[in-house]
């Protein structure tokens, strides 16, 4: 298999990933919501040019660093949809703001005084949702007075401009049965509507109410008041996501191994371990039928093998679906794009390493 | 704290490492085995040198990328202690063999053979470690026939030199408690004794058995006949072996993190994730006093809070101990050296993300 790609690799099927795009554009199309797609998963400017050709109005992301790939790469309209704290980050953001549209997230007073100080320094505005807590208390202001005060404290800062709410219920997104995830989503954006009803009781627009994750699109995005959908994962997908029910999105992602050592007839080593696929959320999938992994360990991948399985001999090569996407193509500088079956080039993983 | 490094940042304490690598020299030079360090840890030149400077015969490393990267520094005697399979690698292995001494870990015949025919056509010698397997069952063969018949292969083949046995105790390291990893050590490294025994009674010399981490190194580095010592990790340290009793090394390597949110009085979040800090075996240490990591999310870290550290306000920085040094390296491009307390410039991980 793809004898001229060296492994470990990591491997983008084309046509599954354009499928993919096309299929969530034409979700958002048929809702009342834009779609804004996270790159945190990709992290890769061709992917993010697809997804706005396909009729994204912008793209997200979780880091000043991130953003800065991106906007080297041509992207127009960035949200980063957490947090930017520190002089340091804040100086990059407002520079970033010189090039492209730059959207960020607030929770608290003094970091919007700050952002609005070196928003009016650098002369330039930055658009901010401030985010609301729908549950999965991480980041964010509680609906109601708090959300409200906050927002009148943007609004009335120069340099910045109060465009909406952040509101992303990423505590749900691998809730099983889907019925529940259902439920508590429904429930836990009420959140979102509430903050942005007082808000507006108290004379302010709310222009966006921006969430939504690949495991929950189809709930909150057809929520009415929802207006810009975030999810990231759909264009790749993963082992996680598919286990969850993603199942109208196919798996475009897989990390190519190689087999390097067959200790036993029903065990076989692979090249990939810690380093070249995360396991947080449990072991990859092995497209190998009657192969399974059974262990990680530093530069290694402990994989048993039953009936035909066992004739893989070393020097084989296997794909591997990784169990979560988003930190596994941060292992990685290139996607190898495979079109046809066939290697087709590669594309740079951009905001690789971009944490900061 | 560091108000000049943005975050996350991965701080390497020089004076700590330094003291490191002076201990483990001193450990070394007074037993009979010669230090050989892996670098899959640190990844880095600058600390690879420091460790050849302190007595050092050479560096050890798990792929040929990191290898590359570690020659092109200027590092003259490289072991990869790891088996090297298929002709794309296997070519680049030759080449390397160019420009410095290589030896490479071999556990199958077919694999002896095409080393050999590469190593011919480009017309240098690979130094080969036949690997046994000493109860880590994973790669390598087992001791007698099977060791003498795989290291009678490389010794007959033409650009190969037969040059001990790889023999690495991996499933030993974190075992707790410490009369339980000894013992275990003594007795699985009767293994490599062994292979070596019966391989030396067919008439070949074994010239190295190399194997040894920095959680057994006081154990089975000083078993009189073991000739070559692979601890890696001692130079940079990490929590995990902090806890499995690593007290005679200190920890020198950290990750800054900064608080981005307070959304409650006993909670921070902050801005190391998942793509920062790495979770297979535990949560960071976090270097406040009454703060706890409860969670990793993607992007973010969460820290509970009790008493003065309660007074963390957004945009503080503060200390984490990453659990696991080697996979949390590789996702950081440069170590913010840290000399006196102070900012010292920026050293490359040079083998980041170099997995093949």
């Amino acid at each position: 298999m793809h004898a001229e790609i060296d492994t470990p690799a990591l491997l983008l099927d084309k046509p599954k990933l354009e499928r993919n795009i096309k299929r969530m554009a034409e979700f958002a199309a048929g809702g009342q919501a834009q779609l804004r797609p996270h790159a945190k998963t990709h992290k890769c400017v061709e992917i993010a040019k697809l997804q706005l050709d396909a009729g994204a109005v912008g793209i997200t992301c979780a880091k000043v660093g991130e953003a800065e790939a991106l906007a080297d790469g041509g992207i127009p309209d960035i949200l980063i949809a957490n947090e930017i704290v520190g002089p340091l980050k804040i100086a990059r953001l407002v520079k970033l703001a010189r090039r492209c549209r730059v959207t960020v997230a607030v929770d608290d007073a003094d970091n919007v005084r700050q952002l609005s100080e070196a928003a009016v320094a650098a002369g330039v505005t930055l658009g901010c949702y401030v985010e609301v807590n729908v549950g999965m208390d991480r980041c964010g202001v509680e609906p109601g007075e708090p959300a409200t005060q906050l927002a009148r404290l943007v609004e009335a800062a120069q340099g910045l401009s109060f465009d909406g709410l952040q509101a992303y219920e990423g505590h749900l997104q691998n809730v099983m049965p889907f019925a529940e995830r259902e439920a508590r989503a429904k429930l836990d954006m009420r959140k979102a509507l509430s903050a942005s009803q007082h808000i507006e009781a108290g004379g302010l627009k709310v222009g966006q109410i921006s969430g939504c994750g690949t495991g929950t699109h189809t709930i909150t995005g057809r929520l009415p008041w929802m207006t810009e959908l975030q999810c990231g994962s759909y264009a790749t997908m993963d082992a996680q996501y598919a286990a969850v029910g993603g199942a109208t999105y196919e798996n475009a992602l897989t990390v190519l191994a190689t087999v390097i050592s067959r200790p036993a007839p029903d065990k076989a080593i692979v090249d990939a371990g810690l380093k070249a696929i995360t396991p947080e959320f449990g072991p990859p999938t092995v497209l190998v039928r009657g192969a399974e992994w059974v262990d990680f360990s530093e530069e290694h991948g402990v994989v048993t093998l039953a009936g035909p399985a066992q004739e893989l001999r070393v020097g084989d090569k296997i794909a591997l679906v990784p169990r979560h996407g988003c930190t596994t193509v941060n292992l990685y500088d290139h996607y190898h794009v495979i079109e046809d079956g066939a290697f087709a080039g590669t594309w740079k993983v951009a905001a690789r390493g971009r944490c900061q």
